[in-house]
């Protein structure tokens, strides 16, 4: 079991020594769940490896703190190590510290200034159908209403601001098969995705400020495929492109932005997963800035608070890893910034 | 063992039912080695299932009569059935047909006015590296020796002179990878191909004369790829050309062709093989398209008439099938033709 009185920074090392790639998470879901059951005034619910932990006082407002469990494959960096400053192993910065610190808040704010809830999830590195949150946002969307969320992903200690949208296209070109010693008898769609390119290269990205945060759009192509065999003029080519999103954008507004720049082409969308305002906005979200301090920047990269976002959560990504080191062999946490991130989050929950 | 008294159309028919898909070419080998054995006026080689027979009369020209032995898969067309004038089943066309009426002539003229070497070799339908025409011009080159080549490809009975060459070249472009979410931090190979199809589309394809014939070039793209992943900004992009070049250029002087259309681009050539030219004013030519009549036309794709002109002996197409029925389930030769095709070669070896 779990400790939950020892220094952050032990704690900290203690969860990462307990291994918790995706899909095998139960280890840890476990000793989550039986340091928070005698914490007596949390109301814990588990779905799966997730555990929802609630403090039900009443209070004016409700804020959500949530961290994953799961971490990349093990790449020969367990058991943790300490060196210096430095905590290094598999999940320190991507996100065992952030959880560490949720666990500490939980043990040691018994009556804080607004009501918390935790979440503690499985498989966000994995496919989204098998994220811990997805699943309980579809079964048990009342576990995580909230007035603001806090996603402890790694920020370096900085609050990151929503996240853009993403979405996928293909953009397919038709030609018409012949001989390649003939090739004037076919119509060649590899050729054809020439005005494709051209569009793709003129693209100018916009840098919309989004509730006071610069986030920075683009549209590339991430792949392209065509070709029957070396003597065929090919008749079909793909252009698969990536569109980023900032959050003054609902995905339906990217879908036709995208119809649009490939106007007259044939446009199929293969995925997509909608934007997230940074809500900084919201009246909660001033005592959290005032706490943690420092200037919130744009998430550009797109993270689960998309998905509490969609719920009408306003969301931040907020955690004490450094972003840059996630999925390395090499990754490591600063011990000082979890302390760091420790303390502001007290101070927002008590001051 | 093939009877070579009868009738052209019912050799032709017992050729077609002894099965000899490439690579499994030993039965109709051996019955066509047996044949020719008995025939006293022939110097009969072998080298694996490819069979050289030749006059050994001292004539001032010695001509070169060649057919493959091997056909595509068998696609439930065999045994062979005859329909009115047209004989059906797999490789009628191409080129049992053709075996046909060279195993006739050597059968049926002792005394021919010019030298006849006659070869029967396997696998012309798969990789070259297995190609009996290649070992034997790796081998024994002294076997091939002639002052005119007629391959038995079908051709409708028109004499198509020599063929264009074939060449790939990849055009490969680089870029730098990044987060398709940080788009910018990257270089975009897939974008970086444009110019590359834009000069593609610029391309004017030359449509050369060479001895007589007009010819038609094509340089198509016939392969693309790129991309990592759908959230990679893509560091490579292959376009794959395919340059169909006609007989008045080395495939030397047609890579540096393609080096001066790609000017600027990282440029590998992955395959090719020369063009030939028709060998139509070669003087011993002209009692031959004199024999078979019409207006010879310029063979686009490419055969193993190159193998000779490679060897120094210029080479023709003809054949009675249809070009286009070759490689279908369909397939069949005009028994007419045949007849005509037999008639044609016996005008030109005995008048």
């Amino acid at each position: 079991m779990l400790d939950l009185t020892q220094d952050v920074r032990t704690l900290t090392a203690a969860i990462v020594d307990i291994e918790s790639v995706s899909g095998d998470e139960r280890a840890l879901a476990e000793a989550v769940e039986q340091a928070l059951a005698v914490l007596p005034y949390l109301k814990v619910d588990r779905s799966g490896e997730t555990l929802v932990a609630r403090t039900e006082l009443g209070r004016a407002e409700r804020v959500l703190i949530a961290g994953h469990l799961d971490t990349v494959p093990v790449a020969g960096n367990l058991p943790s190590r300490v060196e210096g400053d430095l905590l290094f192993g598999c999940g320190t910065s991507d996100m065992k510290a952030g959880v560490a610190v949720a666990l500490k808040l939980a043990a040691t704010v018994p009556a804080p200034n607004r009501d918390v809830t935790y979440v503690f999830y499985d498989c966000e590195e994995i496919e989204a159908e098998r994220n811990g949150l997805t699943r309980v946002a579809r079964e048990h969307p009342e576990w995580l209403a909230a007035d603001f969320a806090v996603l402890m992903e790694p920020t370096d200690g900085v609050i990151e601001g929503g996240c853009q949208g993403t979405l996928r296209a293909e953009i397919t070109v038709a030609g018409k098969r012949a001989h390649s010693a003939r090739s004037w008898l076919g119509v060649n769609a590899i050729h054809g995705i020439e005005p494709v390119l051209a569009r793709l290269n003129a693209y100018e990205a916009r840098q919309p400020v989004v509730d006071g945060l610069a986030y920075h759009e683009g549209l590339n192509a991430v792949g392209v495929r065509g070709g029957v065999a070396g003597n065929v003029i090919p008749d079909e080519c793909v252009v698969t492109v990536n569109y980023r999103f900032a959050p003054d954008l609902s995905i339906e507004q990217a879908q036709a932005h995208v119809r649009e720049v490939f106007d007259g082409f044939e446009v199929r969308f293969t995925d997509g997963a909608p934007a997230a305002r940074p809500g900084l906005t919201h009246p909660v979200a001033a005592a959290f800035t005032a706490a943690v301090g420092g200037t919130p920047r744009a998430k550009l990269g797109w993270t689960d608070v998309a998905r509490f976002s969609t719920l009408g959560v306003p969301a931040v990504n907020y955690g004490p890893g450094d972003p840059n080191l996630a999925h390395q062999q090499g990754e490591y946490v600063s011990l000082t910034k979890i302390v760091e991130s420790e303390r502001a989050l007290l101070d927002w929950l008590t001051k």
